[in-house]
């Protein structure tokens, strides 16, 4: 067994499918104890089976203020710490379905931002503040939303500006929070296999990765530098 | 007189106050025609008087959404034509009193981005749509939040989520219309004289930054890049 | 005539043919005063009746010590003032033959990194020296190189390289000089016709961009922006 | 022991002291084979004895053509195999005493550019023919220059141009050989204690990071996002 994570007690927000499961499934591979929270209670149930001892599903709806605190305080008291975040967006049941801007809705516009940052914000704020309650230190990684998530191919202009808003949002809480110990990083993909984001989550989240904070992981083999070619 | 906007019908949302108001001038300086948009009558009126005959203002919300269509439709009875849209965010009367993460509310959180990125969402597909509907090309030039604008001296951490959006928009839709010949572009700033944006607006919109397209231009005296020095 | 550039006098490296010529002609359009400098004699003496009045030529290899340093000098002589620096690489009679890495002598790779390196210094150099010896302030643009010059349509990863390196340059001496008001912004550039570049550099080297330091403007039409679509 | 790093068998170019010397061991710890390569016999010696069993070190001179692929002939026919490349610079016993622009000799210019480009080409050459001439894909880190390597505290602006060198050509390399596998990462740091890295150069190295290319990672305890706040 590997042991990056070896008592690291994480919380996996959106942890249930996709993947956030994919990702925490890796860390109780690492040795970490893990909170996952999910919408859908059977989802809950399965994942919790699937992950084994080391593992509790909360049920919880993350864009209400108390879920993501619930499963910070679950963590704490099940496993005796608290010491990272991962942030994983969850499908939306009714995806949004906004398109390129000369199509785009102010009510789609507004929903695609409020259900990619508002979950966002306020698990980070907890974690923030329990880090900071704790007077210990912390790692959090937000996985900037899959903007190729919804069906059409076209250009989601609301898509593309929510992963940008959660890539300034981490930078800027990244620098404010540098003096009390938090890291917070944030990885970028356009790919559709979860697993692929496994090692570059377990990397993020252990004390190898003690002094990286503020950045920005892309992992999607390569297409971004491919497209950059000038 | 300069030449530079010789033939150019320009709409500023947020125009009748502030870096709106300085670039309109600058942009009537160069020969353009302009239309103003701002909430406060009495800016508006006095905007026109200020502008010269070159000028209209109409008053208006921009977060509303027929605003920014009726002010392009102003300009093209009254002008003949619309060429280029600037965007300068107005000060809100009640500004957001939102702060660092571990202190900020929901409430807060969502009014920040909504303020700042509404008005910017709707002025922008207005002018695409126009642009597309007339079968012509266009600029457009969006000025980035000020997000030291809050009186407090913390850091909002709404704001430069906000920023970080304005600037993510700006670079998506530039890229999804290039191929109809309309380039949108972000002036960045953490200035308080609006007069120093004036040249690098009058620049963006003329026909000399016609090959620049999708960029952000950094106008803070080196700030940003003196912070950089590694 | 526009009077962007009124009272400037200026030093345009490589500015006898090209992308330098056409950016002379717009200088003396906009006002300014120029010194062009190139290799060949009869480059030089079509420049300078090309150019008229307010230009004079000075025929010299930029990649020596003295060449940059002596064109400054003739700008104070003969225009009373030294207040900008244009750096266009000039074409090479032997251009390097490099390749993809795979491919690439040592040879080549080190003669392209001096060619497109030695001469950017040394200019820059000159002119950062001779503003502080004024003690005053001064505008340098410098223009990256165009890495398709070489004939053949495979990567030159040393003209990459190169490229690369300019921007670093640029970037750091930004920051070290600001305090001296002492501004350096980095044209690049993908396309093949020089006068797209025109506008820009003139934007550049003129007091509307008095507050833009240590940025690179990305002249391309919108092709980089297009291909960061994500 | 950990496993990040089984059955790969890695060079590690300034091996024998120092970052490379730190990495080498973490490599090891993680179940690879490594080559090490250093110019000094005494060194090479140590860092052998130091490494155990899964090492071998090499002495050369990593600006000489032939070094590299010496190290990379002798990694497979002790280990069978070739994997990865680390390329960590080595310290120069006269490291060149460059400075700020103003009083930067062309001599030292050369120096510091030569230093350290030459070695970073010569070995990334190297394994990428080795790659392709196996028809097999590989993993190649190279570290950044530390720019603070000089005694001086003065800004040394020729070494943040190789600096610049060095992302610019792993960049582009990257694009170029990514339909072969191969995928080129920089790490870079401006921390002076050699282990903080490890870490993040056995995770780049590992499969882990398969998905992950082109890319810059910053370790520096969040030293540059804090600078970057605005």
């Amino acid at each position: 067994m590997e042991t990056w994570l070896i008592n690291k007690s994480i919380v996996v927000i959106g942890g249930t499918t996709g993947a956030g499961l994919s990702a925490a499934q890796a860390f109780v591979r690492n040795g970490a104890n893990v909170v996952v929270v999910g919408r859908n209670p059977e989802s809950c149930l399965m994942a919790e089976l699937n992950l084994g001892s080391n593992a509790r599903a909360k049920q919880g709806d993350a864009t209400q203020s108390q879920t993501a605190l619930d499963a910070i305080q679950l963590c704490i008291r099940e496993f005796g710490s608290f010491d990272a975040l991962y942030h994983a967006p969850e499908d939306h049941e009714e995806p949004s379905t906004d398109g390129p801007l000369h199509n785009l809705g102010l009510e789609s516009w507004r929903k695609t931002l409020d259900q990619n940052l508002t979950s966002l914000m306020l698990a980070n704020q907890a974690a923030v503040r329990t880090f900071m309650g704790m007077n210990k230190g912390g790692s959090i990684v937000n996985l900037s939303p899959d903007i190729a998530s919804t069906e059409s191919n076209l250009a989601s202009h609301a898509g593309t500006t929510a992963k940008a808003a959660v890539i300034g949002f981490s930078k800027s809480i990244a620098a404010t929070y540098a003096g009390h110990d938090i890291r917070i990083n944030v990885i970028s993909t356009d790919t559709s296999m979860p697993a692929d984001l496994d090692g570059t989550a377990v990397y993020l989240l252990s004390d190898h990765a003690r002094f990286t904070n503020g950045q920005v992981l892309v992992v999607d083999g390569g297409r971004s530098v491919l497209e950059e070619q000038y």
